[in-house]
């Protein structure tokens, strides 16, 4: 045991904290040699001191409170695994900041609404903040993005970061069983939390996108401006006709820079089926990055999980131990510019459409004049069943479109007398 | 200008060498904000002062001798993107260095021969030597394995290390040609040199893969330890029972951490269709890394070309300026260890094996009871045709074997009178 040790404290003895605590026991020499210190849990808070966690705490100072032990514990670095955007983790992320401490966390939710106030007191405290494990688990993409890309602008970010969603996506295209079935299957096999609301509603995805955003593009985090869509209405019927178009349904988080602004977006997306990221299966996260010299990269890996979680956070450990961390997003607080959002209303994508129409004659006829007479290019369509009165699905992809005209097409097309059902829409990411 | 500026002197202006210049100049910037500091090219050196490269050099030294630049140059950094693995490369890097200048350099042959001599004169000096670019182009593959994946201790990276192989294979699998014609082919349209020895017979993506096996574990590089063997004899009628069985056919670097060793090679592979890496097609490059916290993680992207190898190149000179680079192995020098080489005899994997044998009765039954004797187990046998009495193909897989068996069974096969070909061996890699 040497002065020059780098001391950590825990705040959070969930599974990430405990397989933290854990990582850092087993690595012990490769986590020196890496950083050129040891490094040494001093202290951890849970509330409960009686719950075994297969932990060796021994020597380790105990708090019931995380705050406290931010404030007081013998400790360089806190490391935040409380989770949740305000209360008792912003509370410990601040004191800690406050007492000169350096803070790694892997709390999305409070980044993305409270990212930039956290990394301006940081910088105005001479300490760090790292947050490698906030977004898309084990894979070092917050490296990639502030370090690896650094002499890149960018085009576009977007990728798969939410394991859940993914999860159940993959589910269901192959099984075809509907949603809600393979959502309560993931729940048992614990893939899926009690409430699924931030996972399959896309906040979750939405809070890593403002972080990614953030980084990609110099910009101040602006977690407000993400439109956001879940999969709840993902069909199997949708899934199928996607197969035969040569696509695959994902939920991805897209910041692409465009002439009406920065687009910020959620939403279940077709790919095409020869993109590496439609083979991005199971509770697997990716993320593809466009810069302008380095072209497309991709990275892929565990988005979640006690292992991967607890690798990036001791990846930003060592760095801060080792004295090489850089600032939060990339840039000091204060250069961070804010980019104008652009309106939904202004993206411009190819879009599939699957409408339930009554089969009689002349209604492709129909459809087809009101997509003309709003500039929506028809790049297929495909009408398979035959049932005479009765509606069939009636399927067709565009060309690239602006969105309003979209939204106004299929708001005519919904007027219509054989339409019987709202129509479904889900955009095609090129890739 | 302030005198606090990073001033870079580039070796070599050749496309690399032009197109840094060109990068520094037009994200002036972004890299002054990125590093804190003014970028700023001082001086170039190249042979021909004359040719027209389309870069403005106003008020940038020239060198006739890059060596010469790199001793006397008023600059911080010195980009070597002159190549060779000695010579004038090599005289560039080490006056640097003697004169205190940081190094970056994208010469994978010159690292894998003198990478541990270079690093430990770099460590000696007190400067830094960057080399982002050296392995997989503008995919932050250096950073992902010595800072983001720096908690955990690594099983295997396997990785697609040469475009131009991946690229020959792709185009053999797309149109059935043969290896000549499309290698042919791919000289006329750059993406093969005029002698491709390098690229197609394995030894650029040995250096490669030396590389990444000194920063996942920890070692000395070995080049030397390497097992290497090219593409020269992938056939098409191997890719094509390759798609049958459910694989496609990549070059694969390999280093992994077995019970006989470490083991290192290069050689085709067939992985599975479903593996990720198996889509990862013509010029692009990937890399799995298995670590023991965050499992597998894949990073893939242009591993060659101008602007993703400049996009590299100033990664590292954004860190080195904003003082927050790492040591060139993760590890001082003197902390590298090293791990016994692993025997090829001992490697450890299934098989396909291509015969061409005789169309006779009892054929399957001779070769079933050599493969019994030496302890191989047959997971799959193929023989489709039928021609009684002429030379017919004969394909099998076998479950994991150790190679010295595979290789003993193989020379027992070919010494039968119905085996009218040297049997054609292609280790499967699981993925």
């Amino acid at each position: 045991m040497t002065d020059n040790a780098c001391k950590v404290g825990i705040a959070g003895l969930g599974t990430v904290g405990a397989e933290t605590v854990r990582l850092i026991a087993a690595q012990k020499d490769l986590l020196a040699a890496r950083s050129g210190r040891e490094i040494r849990v001093t202290a951890v808070s849970a509330r409960d001191r009686n719950r075994d966690r297969g932990l060796d705490l021994a020597g380790i100072e105990w708090f019931g409170d995380a705050a406290e032990m931010a404030a007081k514990a013998d400790a360089d670095i806190v490391v935040e695994v409380i989770g949740g955007e305000d209360g008792k983790a912003r509370e410990t992320i601040d004191n800690a900041i406050a007492a000169g401490r350096s803070v790694v966390t892997a709390n999305k939710a409070m980044l993305a609404h409270h990212g930039i106030a956290i990394a301006t007191a940081a910088e105005a405290a001479g300490v760090w903040l790292g947050y490698e494990a906030a977004v898309a688990g084990g894979i070092p993409i917050i490296r990639a993005l502030r370090e690896g890309l650094s002499a890149n602008r960018h085009s576009r970010v977007t990728g798969i970061l939410n394991g859940t969603c993914n999860y159940i996506l993959t589910e269901m295209r192959q099984t075809g069983a509907p949603f809600e079935g393979v959502l309560a299957d993931a729940q048992k096999m614990g893939y899926a939390e009690s409430d699924p609301t931030f996972d399959i509603d896309g906040i979750d995805a939405a809070h890593k996108l403002a972080i990614l955003a953030s980084l990609a593009f110099g910009v101040r985090l602006n977690f407000g401006a993400v439109h956001i869509d879940g999969i709840r209405d993902v069909s199997p019927v949708d899934i199928a006709f996607a197969e035969e178009l040569g696509y695959r349904i994902k939920l991805l988080g897209t910041a692409k820079l465009t002439d009406a602004g920065l687009e910020q977006r959620v939403h279940p997306c077709m790919v095409p089926k020869q993109a590496p990221i439609a083979h991005v299966e199971d509770v697997f996260n990716a993320v593809v990055v466009e810069g302008d010299f380095v072209g497309q990269t991709l990275y892929e890996g565990r988005g979640a999980g006690a292992g991967p979680t607890a690798s990036a956070v001791v990846s930003d450990i060592i760095d801060i131990a080792a004295g090489r961390a850089a600032p939060a997003f990339g840039l000091p607080v204060s250069q961070l510019v804010d980019i104008a959002p652009a309106a939904m209303a202004e993206h411009i994508c190819s879009y599939y459409v699957r409408l339930s129409v009554v089969d009689r004659a002349g209604v492709v006829a129909e459809i087809s004049a009101i997509l003309r007479d709003l500039d929506v290019s028809i790049s297929n369509l495909m009408q398979r069943a035959r049932d005479p009165g009765e509606p069939v699905p009636l399927v067709l992809t565009t060309h690239e479109t602006r969105e309003a005209s979209m939204m106004e097409a299929l708001a005519r097309i919904s007027a219509l007398d054989v339409c019987v059902m709202a129509p479904c829409m889900i955009r095609i990411e090129s890739l």
